[in-house]
C-alpha cells in the first residue's frame, strides 16, 4: 500500500476489492465488463477507507464483514457517480485508461453507472440499517442535485461565485462526510463521536475538492493525467480560477468575463487562466483555504479516542492537500 | 379518470401525483423543472396503481399512506428509467411533449434520472421494510442489466431473438411484478397471496410490453406519437418483427438481415419491416402471445379474495392489450 493511512486497514481495503469484484458480477459481458474495467483501473479508495478507519476509530471490534460491505457499497455509488460524469462531462481519459463512455459509449455507460447505484442500494439493504440507507440515499439526491445546478451554471462565472461552495460541499463533502458516518453507525458510535466524524468528513471533503481544483490548474499533466484547465474549459470555475477573476481589475475582468461567456471555453484560453491563477497568488490564496479545512478536519479528530485509526484518518486530512493526482 | 381499473383507486391515485410532486422539490431550479415537467406529461400511472390495487386486494384497510408512498416510489423509478432511456435511445419526444433530454439536453437528463433514483430509495427508506427496498434494489439491477443486453445486441437480429423474452422480462414485467409484490408485502400478505400477486405481474408485463411491440408496429402515430418502425430504427428487434423475419424463405431474409447488419436502420427500412411484420401473421401471432399472457394474469388473481380491486387488476390485463398508446 502507498498511502499511510492505508497501512492499518489493508487486510479491510484488499477485502473491499475482492467484494467489489464479487457484487458487480453479471452475466451480461457488456455490463460485467463496463463496471469491472472502471473498478479495475483503481483509483483511491478513499470513500471505502473512511467507512473503515471510521467505524475502527468507534470500535476497533467492529464486524469486519458489514463493515466492508458497507465499505464496499460507497465505492459503488462513487463509481456510479464517475461513469455519469464521465457521460456529462465527455471525459475520454481516466485514471491513464480510456473512460467507460470513450470505450463502451454513452448508452452502456449511463445503464451501467444505473447498474452500480442499483447494486450499491442492494448491498445497502443486506444491513438492516434504515439510517444507513437514508443517509446515502440523500447523499446521492444531493450529490445529482448539486451536479444539475453545476451543469445548469455551465460556462456563467457569477453563477459559480454564488454556487461554489455549495457545489463542492454537496457534489464531494457531504458524501465523504456520509461514508465517516455510516462507519460511525454500523460500529455503534455515540452521538457525539458520530457527529465529530461527520464534521471531520465535510471538512475533509471540501479540501479535498480545493486542492482538485488547485491540481487542474497547476498540476503536472504528465501525473494528473489531464490538461490544464481541464475544468474550464468544462464550464467549469473552480476555486483559484474565481479568485484569479476577482484579483483583476474591473475592465480587465470583464473582457475576460464576457470572451469566456461568448464563446465555448477554448483549450488555449483556459490555459492563459490557469497561468494567472498560479501567478496572481489565487492558487495560494486556495491552498491556504483548504489548509484551514485540514485544520478544522484534524482538529474534530480530537474527540475521539487516540489509535492508529485516528491517526490514519488525521494523516488522510493530510494526504488530500498534498498529493499530486 | 379514463381507465376502469382506475375507478376504484382515483383518490389514491391524485394522493400519489400530489406526493410526486411534492417529493421532486428542489431549489435547484433545473433538478425541480425537468423532472416535475417529466411527471407533469403524465403516463398512465400502471405501476402506482399495481402498488396499491394489489395492497387493497388483500387488504382493505392497509395503510394508505404507506401505500400511497410506496406506489410514488415505483413512480419515480420508473421516470429515472424512462429518462435515462430518452438519453440512451436519443428520444426528441414523449407523450406528445419534448423529451427532458431534448429541453434540457443529456447532462441535466442523467443527472436528473439520478436524482429520482435517489429520491426513490429516500421515499423507500422511510418505510422500514427491508424486503421490499431489496426487491427494488434487486429489480432495478435486473432493468438496467437488460437494458444494458439490449443496448449491447442493438441490430443484430440474432443476439436479439436469443434474448427478446429476458429483455422484456427483466425491463417491464419483473418491475411490475415488484409492484404487485411490494403492495402486497404492505398489506400484510399471505405468501400464497403474494406469490399469486407477483405471478400476476409478470404475466401482466410480458402483456403489456408485446402490446408495446405491436403498436411499434401498427399503431397510429398519431396516438402513440411516434413513428410506427422507431424500435427498428433504434436497433431493436420487437416480436411481431422476429417472428415476420422467421416467415421469410432463408435467402430472403438473409437479404434483410444484411441489409439491416450493414447500415444503420433507415426509417425507410423499418417502415418496409413494420408493413411487412402486419401483413405476413406475425402480429396476429404476436397478439395471441399476449392474450395468453393476460389470460395467466387474469387465473393467477383467482387466488385472491373477489373484490373491486382484484376486479379492477383483471380490467387492467384487459386493458394492456387493448390500449393504443
Amino acid at each position: 500500500m502507498r498511502y499511510a493511512w492505508a497501512v492499518p486497514i489493508a487486510s479491510e481495503l484488499e477485502a473491499v476489492e475482492a467484494r467489489l469484484i464479487d457484487v458487480v458480477g453479471s452475466d451480461v459481458p457488456a455490463a460485467a465488463q463496463s463496471t469491472a474495467s472502471l473498478l479495475a483501473a483503481g483509483g483511491k479508495r478513499i470513500r471505502p477507507a473512511l467507512v473503515i478507519l471510521s467505524a475502527l476509530a468507534v470500535n476497533p471490534d467492529a464486524n469486519r464483514d458489514a463493515v466492508v460491505d458497507l465499505a464496499a457499497a460507497t465505492e459503488l455509488v462513487h463509481s456510479a457517480s464517475l461513469m455519469h460524469d464521465d457521460v456529462v462531462d465527455e471525459t475520454k481519459e481516466r485514471r491513464g485508461t480510456a473512460t467507460s463512455s470513450a470505450q463502451w459509449g454513452n448508452k452502456i455507460s449511463v445503464l451501467a453507472g444505473d447498474f452500480l447505484l442499483a447494486k450499491a442500494f442492494a448491498l445497502l439493504a443486506g444491513y438492516e440499517d434504515f439510517e444507513i440507507v437514508k443517509l446515502l440515499a440523500d447523499t446521492a439526491i444531493k450529490m445529482s442535485e448539486s451536479e444539475i445546478l453545476q451543469a445548469s451554471a455551465e460556462g456563467d462565472v457569477s453563477m459559480w461565485e454564488n454556487n461554489y461552495w455549495r457545489i463542492i460541499r454537496d457534489k464531494t463533502a457531504r458524501f465523504m462526510s456520509a461514508c465517516c458516518q455510516c462507519g460511525a453507525i454500523i460500529a455503534g458510535a455515540s452521538s457525539d463521536a458520530r457527529a465529530a466524524l461527520g464534521e471531520y468528513g465535510i471538512d475533509l471533503g471540501i479540501a479535498f475538492q480545493v486542492a482538485d481544483d488547485i491540481l487542474d490548474v497547476v498540476g503536472d499533466s504528465s501525473v494528473t493525467g489531464k490538461d490544464a484547465g481541464t475544468d474550464l474549459t468544462h464550464g467549469k470555475f473552480t476555486l483559484p480560477v474565481i479568485l484569479a477573476l476577482r484579483n483583476l481589475d474591473y475592465t480587465r475582468r470583464q473582457e475576460v468575463v464576457e470572451k469566456l461567456r461568448a464563446q465555448k471555453i477554448a483549450p488555449e484560453d483556459a490555459k492563459d487562466i490557469a497561468h494567472l491563477a498560479a501567478a496572481c497568488g489565487a492558487v495560494e490564496l486556495s491552498r491556504q483555504a483548504a489548509a484551514t479545512h485540514v485544520d478544522r478536519a484534524k482538529s474534530e479528530l480530537q474527540n475521539l479516542p487516540e489509535s492508529v485509526y485516528t491517526q490514519a484518518l488525521s494523516d488522510m486530512a493530510s494526504f488530500v492537500v498534498r498529493r499530486n493526482k
